[in-house]
């Protein structure tokens, strides 16, 4: 069977370039080494290839669905998965060894967790919305809410969700409806309706910790009244709090993770006779927001590397079948009774395998640069330092999720298409990664979305600090690539190049005053922004591998000049249009469509 | 329920553009008049809308299967909806008076067969297939031959499919292995395998006649030595034929459409004890691919229609939706109490739909004008146009059939992202619209085999010839436009640059000698030609509504200048890359992936 990630790539990424071993000297990494990192790893891939891939199709084909008593039906292979996840200790990885956890650094975790996302996206998701409701908590949350949630979460025998979005209000969270009331008890009423909530509903766990986004009296207009609460499904003293499943949103795929529509206080599981589900305020009033966009951010980071995990495993099967699928003939060859070559051979062929693997190769990049700036934030003595690293992670996270959730969905189209008619049929798994990613541009953050937070605030915020670092973090790349000569020379004067246009069209477009005018074309500025970024990262990578021989190696040199001669070039008619200040959506009347 | 199509669209493209009423001078189309032309474009909305859209979702949920009797088990509505569309004489529109047809032109069947297409793919496949054999036996079979098995097709009474492609064997007809015997008494006896038969089997109809290309001995290797068979499910005797279904082929999307793993001469319904399916000559013995590319041509043209209709149905559904759903505030209100307002009011939602208005009414004027030329050279009596027609035919036909299959598959892309949430559900229709289209970049040719055939064989035919008439054409858009002034004038610059460009691509390439070389890149040359020939195609639309006011002619001016600014750009890096003679993909070795 075909992996469903490259351990070389990760291995490479990892020790060759991250230099993950270093974080070793780090307190708080101290009783790691390398060693620990590869049997993490190891486990992972493991346990993803025994028990998470066998029932990936299956978890698709059925699909979960409410019983008439409004519980949850699904394939036992889910939970036999999850409770051999959480056995190995492995959603606790991140956490502190107090919370009894491994203190692994976000990289190793984020590296190990790709495997699950690969092997199987929907059973994944289970654990990966458990970790991040859990660290966003265990920040927080009091030392109760630590024992009660955290805790229990980390074992396995509670999973978490994230419920922000409404039916009315999706992207939109200041018009959200959901009120909380304070009992002045410790405990608050919460009565609304919560829209696309995965992992809302389920009988994998004993308990689903749900922190939800409400307003209580008083706190203005907008997303300022806006605050967090813990409401579990059941109660501290093992009474089912009034949280209901309405239905369950049956999609194009991701179909294994539930996905639903709650009903929080509708009196279906009334609570000592008073309306509302019981819930717990985290931190202070009207402050949910902040606390929800620690989460926010690292999901976000989260849904980046399951656009990538599956982009990677397309990539791999493709490549697997490009290499023993015979068909045709070299365009030279005059003789029709010659045997037929592997797809391989073929010139487009190995086009479409070449932009795979620059695609899922340099998003997994960016990935993983991220998850060790998230290491350098958290563990650094250095206050400038940490300070630095934040406003960078804050900018590059937009594209981080962005980035992979539109070229990795473009690398599993490939795939089909390396493919032909079988991966178009439900016997190949290419056609699922297709569907299973084709979420990922949607949620946490819609591109537009992620458009809008990196020009309208990324790029401006603190003076455009985050732009001058991102500037000065490539230009050191730039430098010790210009001096290996060759290629990377060449294509250190490209990224410079499209690096200053696209600080000359961030300034052209800010002149304006005009907001609107400004942000009208954000979704171009992401995705001109997104191939600079990953063009960077091929030129760090090719600076890697330097002066290094082997085929790994020359496949690492050859992606990225395909990035170079293919892709980088790509920005210029965006960066034209962009300084443009073209107003050509601005002036569409919506009645002349 | 919003329209599949916009008839006002339809309308200008075919009269007020393309001047199809003008058609009914010639002797063929004598009969008719605008007013039947619109008559039967009603009856196509009217029969679309009532019976085939209905069932669109139903026949993607509950697909064919295959009964263990071997026959083929779908959902009524399917045989419902088919027998009132061949009641209406629709199979027969195009076809002579003498068959029972209409002869209708093309220009108008295609626009009418296009609201099938929209209402329901699946379901317009089998009549879509029906209608391209009948047109090939009707130009090469025998007087028998019609008689026998045109006649019932345009009735409705039999359905026809083409078998091309074998489990081996996909886009490489040179390696079919399925073999013919000439039994001498004016009958052959066909055995082999069949993969990827749409329509291949069902109950739908008394009969299925298959068109099936096999190898006769003497023929010579490769595709020369292929033959081409008419063999029908049940002989004229009313005898079983030893045709069999093995199985069905579960896809992504398409899934109404029967599509088939068929053994001809297995021996499970062996006729008069002799091995092999019995078959009937069309035409001449090695003659059989070349028949068969008078049908595959008409079927390109006919998948670029189907693309088209999915990306137009998927774009008035988002455009709906736009219009209807509330979301956020405009980017400058300050007062988070105000209203929501419709998506439409924002700019990155506008940016999506003028993107697929442009993609999809881009392409339906270039299936159109393709159209018009089928019905110029079946028409008109003058040798040298006929012959011009022909050429320039022969060189859109691969655009035809791969650029809506690209870009109207994006236009679904964006027709899902307008949605947001509600698009991956399954609850709406758009996400069905882009697993139906994913089919087409596949079949009748994939993308990387229209790349080759445009580059490798159309531009260079006949010393270039069809280029030359291409760019002829073009020419005399560029000079009607350039006297508009205005914003035509300065596509029309534009759109001379790229031409120009392209010529001299295609120079370079061809002057390596080297056809690996000039090849390497035939998907991207193939796509760069298809976005200026798209970009002609809107000059062509903003010609025709010069002088002409109101919000419809206001959205083609609008949508034009979306095409001029933000996606004709795009050609630019593509042609740098090929003038390059890049050898990237040449010089990727297998091994270093």
């Amino acid at each position: 069977m075909t992996d469903v990630l490259s351990r070389r790539d990760l291995d490479f990424l990892l020790y060759e370039w991250l230099d993950v071993e270093s974080l070793t000297a780090r307190k708080r990494f101290a009783e790691h080494s390398k060693d620990t990192f590869d049997a993490v790893l190891d486990l992972c891939a493991d346990i993803a290839h025994k028990h998470f891939e066998p029932h990936n199709k299956l978890s698709d084909s059925v699909e979960p669905k409410m019983r008439p008593d409004g519980t949850v039906e699904m394939i036992d292979e889910v939970k036999a998965a999850l409770d051999i996840y959480a056995a190995a200790g492995l959603i606790a990885g991140q956490f502190d060894e107090s919370l009894g956890g491994m203190q692994l650094p976000t990289t190793v975790a984020r590296g190990a967790m790709a495997w699950f996302q690969a092997a199987n996206a929907s059973t994944s998701a289970y654990p990966f919305l458990t970790m991040a409701n859990a660290n966003l908590i265990a920040t927080y949350g009091t030392s109760t809410q630590i024992d009660d949630y955290v805790r229990p979460m980390l074992e396995g025998r509670y999973f978490g969700t994230m419920c922000l979005s409404e039916p009315q209000a999706g992207s939109s969270l200041a018009d959200i409806t959901t009120r909380a009331v304070n009992r002045g008890d410790g405990s608050y009423r919460i009565s609304g309706t919560k829209m696309w909530i995965s992992a809302g509903d389920h009988e994998l766990t004993e308990n689903i910790v749900h922190l939800v986004l409400a307003k209580v009296a008083g706190g203005g207009a907008g997303v300022k009244g806006i605050s967090l609460f813990i409401v579990p499904k059941v109660l501290p003293d093992g009474i089912r709090n009034d949280v209901t499943l309405v239905g369950l949103n049956h999609k194009m795929g991701n179909r294994g993770t539930t996905n639903t529509l709650l009903e929080f206080g509708d009196g279906t599981h009334s609570v000592a006779g008073e309306s509302g589900a019981v819930g717990y305020l985290v931190g202070e009033e009207h402050r949910g927001l902040s606390y929800m966009f620690h989460m926010m951010n690292e999901a976000r980071i989260g849904v980046g590397f399951l656009a990538i995990s599956l982009g990677y495993v397309g990539y791999m099967k493709s490549l697997e079948y490009a290499k023993v699928r015979t068909q045709g003939r070299p365009l030279g060859a005059k003789d029709p009774s010659s045997p037929p070559v592997a797809l391989i051979e073929h010139a487009d062929v190995r086009r479409m395998l070449l932009a795979q693997k620059s695609y899922v190769e340099g998003a997994l990049a960016l990935g993983l640069y991220c998850s060790r700036l998230v290491d350098e934030q958290d563990t650094t003595e250095d206050d400038r330092l940490r300070a630095d690293t934040t406003l960078l992670l804050d900018l590059l996270t937009p594209i981080a999720k962005s980035w992979p959730s539109q070229w990795c969905l473009e690398a599993n189209n490939l795939a089909i298409q390396v493919h032909g008619g079988y991966g178009y049929t439900r016997d190949y798994d290419v056609e699922q990664y297709y569907r299973d990613n084709r979420l990922n541009p949607i949620h946490e953050g819609t591109h537009g979305i992620q458009g809008l937070d990196l020009l309208g605030r990324k790029v401006t915020m603190h003076g455009g600090a985050a732009l001058e670092l991102l500037g000065s973090r490539i230009a050191d790349t730039v430098q010790r690539a210009l001096e290996l000569g060759s290629d990377a020379a060449q294509y250190s004067v490209q990224l410079e190049t499209s690096w200053s246009d696209v600080l000359a069209v961030t300034a052209t477009l800010w002149s304006t005053g005009e907001p609107d005018v400004a942000l009208a074309n954000s979704s171009v500025y992401l995705e001109a922004m997104g191939h600079i970024v990953i063009a960077w990262m091929w030129l760090e990578q090719l600076t890697a591998v330097h002066g290094k021989s082997g085929h790994f190696y020359d496949g690492k040199r050859q992606a990225a000049r395909y990035f170079f001669v293919y892709e980088l070039p790509k920005v210029a008619p965006q960066l034209d249009l962009l300084s443009s200040l073209d107003r050509t959506t601005l002036d569409m009347d919506p009645a002349w469509f």
